[in-house]
Parts: structure tokens; C-alpha cells; sequence
């Protein structure tokens, strides 16, 4: 109250203060279906579900400041691993999330497009530090911003953007000192070629990396970003020294070498997303599409499926703003799998009498169940 | 080149780009002291070196996205803990170092008053958001600024600002819409009632607290700004979700809620800081000021001293800018006192034969030792 008053010189609050909600939130899923079996099943992320193996950890790693030498040998490994022109190029952060509103952040507040639909956080992040945001549908459509975010592959829909039409736009964009973030959070299994992250001494070409996604590791925290060495320095400036934790570094420096362990994971999460997708055809679903970390499907008892699924302990994720989208994640194992068929099995069985009630409907119905922690689970 | 001759509207920098050294950094030390005995011990910075004991983390934690429930729970505790009025007014992000530039950011751009000496990074973080920054000696030589930060108690002088003066600043600032910032990453270690945590809801004061070097958890990330919740909602969006890891909060939970082991640690803390002075003492050296975990010791023979002990693989804190200045953190058992009670004593033997030099003076005369190694020790 007294800040309102007289902290008349803070800076106005741009209105994307809010959180947003998201995937993964188990205890959310257990408030909203408390009947449900445990344990519960997460496919409410594209988390890779069968994780790197982690390396015995010292307990100097929790205890000491994380080293330079330690983070400087992870870029170069990270460097490596996605492609990017050197060390220098990269930036170590924890979690992507965080880098969003500080690469959006690298230009003067204007008019930003984001490619939608895509994950939320781009938006808000442009428009925390300021943009004038817009939603198009196609890249080919934001020829006068200042700043174009764009997910590829994207994430809901697996959508990929030619490497040679994203240069393009990068080109267009830097006559007008423009810049393209590349969110490529999922380009770990995405096609050979695909990524920019060779592309970015260009000068205004940021790439978002993941590490959690892929390497199953989320808790971690862990990103990058992979741009021209004088914005790698502006961002490592921002996020000052030890950014990134020591137990994160030192599992990292281990997994993004391990090139045998990708491979053989790009392999099995392509057979895993094959078996989502007979799965979902059986119950007669649409697949929009998606990676090999997740599947983008339609129904238009996407509603009647998602608590059916909640109340058989199985998360997956809605969207209120296509009610007949579901996104579903890879289960981590026969047990999980043996669970989603039996649920998808008793869906069919139950001749879909199940009412088909918009997400929001149910909160009024089930006492214990506010539309807050149904909101939880978008 | 590219970015530079074309995206004319990326954000001129600030000139607060360049990387800033600190103390830990133990394989630069290595390197400067290639024959040093093994294992160097590191009382370079002012981190506990007897952590809190870790709890078991199991897999889980690594793999999952990190619950919003784990980071509200930790929040709870941390305004358990440090007196903040409410988790409401509690922000948890990856150590309080990357909240510098987002609590500065909070003001507009115009004079910032940074009490010094102090923490480099307070004046940097300053600077990167584009305030005029200004060093002064005493608080109540900022009447004009619209931000002032400062340590308390400080880093490394250990000084105490009273929290009457402390609040009457923030009055004033408050009058002409200014932040006060106080960062007290070593309070946990300071005198009962100096803390400002519980009058933070007054609205223009923002509250620093480390978790990593009371609790000797410094790798985990770590730390707090204690604000108005409309500061703290501001903060959070910045950061976005998942600004912790879950490793981090499950240690973090248990930690703060262990008011046992906070009050033994803080009475062992006391005796371990008598028990430096009493070494440096015998030294002829003069006790400038610290806390409980580092003091600020002065002598005409620090650049002696600190390549003294650093052959004798003992890293402490030099001073650039104050030649006649180390800091001494804690040794952390029995093996590590007697090797800094024998070196100081083998310092003392030598007559001071060795020559009075500046630190850089070094880098010339020793081959494989760069000006540039003997700057990150700094």
C-alpha cells in the first residue's frame, strides 16, 4: 500500500505479472482426483521419463561455490553436443524459462510476434519486458517486428519451421535490428539439420536448448542459449557468476558427451511415441502432432477423457483454449504403459457415457474440487 | 559484426558486461600454485564450511519438474526463519546473486548510492540496469538517490547499520519513490533484531538472504528476496517457474525449519572466528571487522601473506583495490587449522624475508603464472 502511494518511480508493472499455470504439478492432480490410484502417472510434460543415469555425486558439489572451470567445461560439451560455432557461444542458465524475458529483453521494447499456438511463457515473457505483443500463425506474418520468438519444433503441435526459412526471417529481421529467438527446447529429437544453433553467429539469432527435457533431468535446472558471443556476454552479465548449480554441472558435462546415450534415446523415444500413437488411434483420436516427447491429440471428448484418465491417476495436459486438445507425455515403463492402456481400454468400454462437460464444468459438481486446482492443471 | 553493423535496436550495453572475480575459485589457485600441497583448502570466500547435513534425494527430484508445492513449502519456512512477515513476501530464487540486476531493474534508471566497501556485484548489478551509480561511505550520504544498496551486516567489512537508521533511509526513499536494498547474506550470523525481514511490508525495502554460506550449501543455488507481495509477484514473474531446483528445495525444507541446528551452528561459528583471530593476532595483524564466517584482516605484508599461504595451499581473499587487505573464511576441521596455524607460524618464522610486493607484481617474474590467474583470485 505505502509502495502505491509514494514509490511513484517504480516501474509500472507491464501487466504479465500473473502466473501462468503449467504441466507437472502432481500435487495439483492428487487435490483435484484424490480417489485416484497411486501412484499417480505424470504425462502432463514432454519430460523424457527414463532419465540420464546420474553420476555419484560429492558432497563438495552442494557445499562449494560451482566452480568456473566446471561451467566452462559444460558449455564447450554443450557447445559440442547441439552445434553451436564454440564455447563462447554458449550460455548457461537455470532452466531456459529464466533466459525468456532476458533475451526478449536484448531489444528496445516494440512490436513482438509470437508463432502460436506455442508454449505461453513466450508471450508473457515479451510482454513482461515491454513488447507490444502479437499471435501470428505463420513466420511469413511478422515482417515488421522487432522481435519474433518461434518454437522448433513447437511444442504443443511438433510443428517445424525449414532451417532455410527461419534464416530468412532472421536476415529480414536484422536489417531492421531485429532478433529471433528459437525455442528448440525439443530439437533434441528432432530432424538431423534442423537446428540454428550452427547458424547464430549470424549476430541476432538466439537458440533455446533444454537440457531437462531430453536428458529426463527437469529437477536440475538446467538450459542454454546459443547466440553471438557479444549476446552470450550481455546474458551471462545478467545472470551473474554460478548461475547454474554444481550437481547440475556435473551431470551435464557427463550426459551431453555421452553421444552413444542420445542416440540410443532419440531411438527409443521415437518407438515409445509410435506406441503413444497406436494407443490413441485405437480409442479413434486424432494426432495433431508432436515430437518424440509428446503427442498433440484432438477429441472432442477430450474433456470427458482428461477426468477419466485423472480419476484412473493418469495426468495429462488440457488446454482451455482448444478444449478438444489433449498433449500427452511417454510413460517411463511396462507398469505405466499397462496403466494408460487399461484406462484408454475402460474409455472405449464405457461407450464414452461419460458427459462431455468443458474442463471448468466439473468444479461446481465435485465439492472438494475448486476451479482453481482445475485451472492448476492446464 | 553482423549484429553490430545491423541490430541498430538491440539495447546498447551498459559497459557492466564484464565478468566481475571472486573468491572459490579453486582451480585458478591451482594453477597459480602449481606446487602447493594438496588438498587446498579454500578460505577464500565466507561460506560455513560444515554444511548442513543432506538429506537422502531420491531420483524423482532430479527428473521432475520441481512442485510448485515443494517451492510454497520452502517459501513458508524461509518466512519462518527470517521473520518476513508472510510467505507472500518471500521470492526463492537460484541464490540471491541473479536477483541483483532484477531488484535494481525495480526503480527507474537514476542515481543509485551503493554503500562501500562491499560486494562487487552490488555496484555492477546497478550499473547493468542503467543507474548512475555512485560509492558512498555512509548512508546518510545518500539522500538523493532513488536506489541504495547495502550489506548488512557487510561483506567484508562486517559493519553493522542499526535497524532504526536502516528504516529511517528507506522513510525518506520512500518519500521520492526509492528502493532500499539490503542484502544480508551473512545476518544469519549477526546480532539478534538487526534484520529488516519483518518490515519489509512497509513497501520500498527488498531484503537479500543467501541460503548457501550459513547452511555451507552453496552449489544447491539458493536464495531469497524478502519484499511487498507486490514486489515479490514482480520478482517471480521475472524468474518464471521452476526458478529452483528440487534437489535444492527438499534440502532447503528441512534446513530452515531446523532452529536446533541454526542456533548450535551460529555458537560454533562464534568460537571458530575467536579462534582465527587468535591465530591472526599472533601475526601482528589487525582485525579490520567480519562476521562470524570471514574476517577482514589488515597488514602491510598481505601480498606476502597471500603467496605465503597460497604456496602453502591455503587460498584466502585478496583485495585489489586495497593491497593491505585479506579476508580469512573458516578452516573446516582439526587437519585445516593446524595447516593455517602452521603456515602463519612458518610466515612469522621467515623474519618476513619475503619481499614486499603487489599482487600483480607476481606475474612477471613467475613463468607459468599469468596476470590473468593471479586477477581471478582476486
Amino acid at each position: 500500500m505505502a509502495m502505491r502511494a509514494s514509490a511513484t518511480d517504480m516501474i509500472p508493472t507491464s501487466g504479465a505479472d500473473e502466473p501462468l499455470l503449467h504441466g507437472g504439478d502432481l500435487g495439483a492432480a492428487r487435490r483435484l482426483f484424490p480417489g485416484a490410484p497411486a501412484p499417480f502417472i505424470d504425462l502432463s510434460t514432454g519430460i523424457n521419463p527414463n532419465r540420464y543415469p546420474l553420476p555419484p555425486f560429492s558432497a563438495d558439489l552442494f557445499a562449494r561455490l560451482p566452480e568456473p572451470a566446471a561451467a566452462a567445461a559444460v558449455a564447450a560439451a554443450a557447445a559440442r553436443a547441439y552445434g553451436a560455432p564454440s564455447a563462447g557461444h554458449v550460455v548457461l542458465a537455470p532452466g531456459t524459462q529464466i533466459l525468456l524475458p532476458l533475451v526478449a529483453g536484448l531489444v528496445r521494447p516494440r512490436r513482438a510476434a509470437v508463432v502460436v499456438p506455442t508454449y505461453a511463457e513466450h508471450a508473457r515473457a515479451a510482454a513482461l519486458v515491454g513488447h507490444d505483443v502479437e499471435a501470428i500463425r505463420e513466420i511469413d506474418g511478422c515482417r515488421d517486428a522487432g522481435l519474433v520468438m518461434v518454437g522448433n519444433p513447437n511444442n504443443p503441435d511438433g510443428r517445424l519451421h525449414a532451417r532455410a526459412a527461419l534464416l530468412g526471417l532472421a536476415k529480414d529481421l536484422r536489417r531492421r535490428g531485429g532478433l529471433l529467438v528459437v525455442d528448440e527446447a525439443f530439437m533434441d529429437v528432432g530432424p538431423p539439420n534442423a537446428s540454428l544453433a550452427a547458424d547464430v553467429s549470424c549476430g541476432n539469432v538466439v537458440v533455446l536448448r533444454s537440457f531437462g527435457k531430453f536428458f529426463g533431468l527437469a529437477g536440475i535446472r538446467l538450459g542454454f542459449a546459443l547466440c553471438a558471443p557479444a549476446i552470450a556476454m550481455r546474458l551471462a552479465a545478467a545472470l551473474g557468476p554460478w548461475a547454474v548449480s554444481a550437481p547440475a554441472l556435473a551431470v551435464a558435462a557427463k550426459a551431453l558427451a555421452d553421444a552413444a546415450w542420445r542416440e540410443r534415446t532419440r531411438r527409443r523415444l521415437e518407438r515409445a511415441a509410435k506406441r503413444l500413437d497406436a494407443i490413441l488411434a485405437g480409442s479413434d483420436i486424432d494426432i495433431l502432432g508432436g515430437t518424440s516427447l509428446f503427442r498433440l491429440a484432438r477429441t472432442p471428448e477430450a474433456s470427458a477423457l482428461f477426468h477419466h484418465l485423472g480419476r484412473a491417476g493418469i495426468l495429462v495436459r488440457a488446454f482451455p483454449d482448444n478444449p478438444s486438445w489433449l498433449r500427452f507425455g511417454l510413460p517411463a515403463n511396462k507398469r505405466e504403459w499397462q496403466r494408460l492402456d487399461g484406462a484408454m481400454a475402460s474409455f472405449r468400454d464405457s461407450g464414452r457415457a461419460i458427459a462431455h462437460e468443458p474442463v471448468a464444468g466439473l468444479a461446481g459438481r465435485r465439492g472438494g474440487r475448486s476451479a482453481k486446482d482445475i485451472d492448476r492443471l492446464r
